[in-house]
């Protein structure tokens, strides 16, 4: 199948490239510049299109995102409807993803920061804090893989860990599936926001889902910038209702010098970093979508 | 029963003392000055004792530590040959170790310390490592039921963990069990050492042992402080063999103002802070532990 990689800011062939060439040589990818016939081009390989990625081709198949997220893909003007979207899911992904928010979780609930002061001072002090994980409620928003990797992982731990969802579903053992979401709210110690961006999801934790959660709470922000209303979290860090907020995403990324985020005590900033698939498993999570797609397609011509 | 509580430098019964009277009543504790019958004490409760704690009761049947170490008792003079010793094994506890040492496989695995320095110069930096767990291979030693926790957790994140042991054992899914200590070293990118003090394992990490982990490998000290050479330690980081080192206990404890490792860029100190069980669940288990005790010395009696 022939494929065109077309996307703003991070150049997905350099990174990419050699393992399709390895894991998917089925797949022919071409920049746009190279295509010399767009009726011969079946997907577009992209995760931050250009406004007009894929006007060009009147026979794409689909669009495919080499990440997890497809919220860029989705916003996209020139995003034919009904076009079949696919994304890589990662099970070395969901871990990453499940060990960087126990990092985390530690990180707030065992103040490892003050443990770090502690050391710049060469002071020996015993935290006061209860060490079990029972003494604080894990929230989790978000059920996909990564979710779901991220509770087991935590409720393997001991932590008592619920997950908000809008119906009934499977967890793992250990993990409570909620519906209220006040209830939810009002009983997460350490929140952890691993939701997809979508119209929903734009701007869900705000002031109003900030003052909900019980005074000291963390947060653990891994899902998208946009879901954030950063101005809100930084009037609830330094209203007191927070305790910290560790953040790997924002709305605008890289997180410009001079932000508050930079330099607020209570805030850890990693830069976009939490997970990321490792290129041979996006090569062939991508080729095997591609190829049940096209066996789909096939089998119902 | 009557027991004693002597301990050095940390107060039991101001600590776990309400916890003991509420779930173990049938415990009278007293405090050496209290005794006026030492033939009518059978346990001493204390994890550091002074060297004559035990010489002045005739009729003791136990020592009892409230923690997980009996390093303490086991070389106390004064303990009579074949008394039996008790400990506490709580599973909360071994959850909040199998954390921690999830934390600090993180903060070397994602050097999260470049993360914070990044952020303090406000540099939006993404790492070039691997993130997948895959990248780093965990080699623990001690497989009691702290070692057991951890490697539960590590091989649950998608790290690959082994585990020297001495003789082939059952482990967890995901879990190696190693008996060839030169391959488990040579296989060894983040060691986690939780053995507990004895004969043998003192000084067990010493330079002989750091030199045959792989360059660039990092350290996490959570076992007893007397089991690592502090000199081989600082001269194989300073060698550039080893990465990093997280230590949590000292052969000094409270590590002394001064001392290199508090200042030293790659060693993240803490004050033997990992684990502690809850006050409830030393008092559930001591009383269980004795009434096991007295109840097998009755049934042959």
């Amino acid at each position: 199948m022939i494929g065109v990689v077309d996307n703003l800011g991070f150049d997905i062939l350099a990174h990419h490239g050699a393992a399709f060439r390895e894991c998917a040589p089925e797949l022919e990818l071409l920049r746009p510049g190279e295509v010399t016939d767009p009726a011969a081009v079946e997907f577009v390989l992209t995760f931050r299109p250009p406004d007009d990625c894929f006007a060009r081709y009147p026979n794409l198949r689909a669009a495919v995102s080499p990440a997890a997220g497809m919220d860029g893909i989705l916003a996209c003007p020139s995003l034919p409807p009904g076009l079949p979207v696919l994304r890589v899911e990662d099970p070395d992904q969901a871990r990453q993803m499940a060990g960087f928010a126990v990092f985390h979780v530690l990180w707030h609930h065992r103040r490892i920061d003050l443990h770090l002061e502690d050391q710049r001072a060469e002071r020996w002090n015993r935290p006061a804090h209860g060490r079990s994980p029972q003494s604080r409620r894990i929230g989790i928003m978000g059920h996909g893989n990564m979710g779901r990797a991220i509770a087991q992982a935590l409720a393997g731990l001991g932590y008592p860990v619920r997950v908000l969802a809008r119906r009934p579903a499977e967890a793992a053992p250990g993990v409570e599936i909620m519906l209220d979401r006040d209830a939810f709210l009002s009983g997460t110690d350490i929140l952890i926001n691993v939701l997809p961006l979508t119209a929903e999801t734009r701007g869900v934790i705000d002031a109003a889902l900030l003052a909900r959660l019980p005074e000291g709470a963390a947060l653990i922000q891994i899902g998208r910038g946009e879901q954030l209303v950063e101005a809100d979290l930084l009037a609830a860090l330094d209203g007191g209702r927070l305790a910290g907020a560790s953040l790997d995403v924002f709305a605008v990324e890289p997180l410009p010098a001079g932000h508050p985020f930079w330099r607020h005590p209570r805030v850890l900033v990693t830069p976009h970093t939490a997970s990321a698939p490792e290129s041979r498993n996006v090569a062939l999570c991508v080729s095997r979508g591609l190829a049940a797609l096209r066996d789909g397609m096939e089998a119902t011509a």
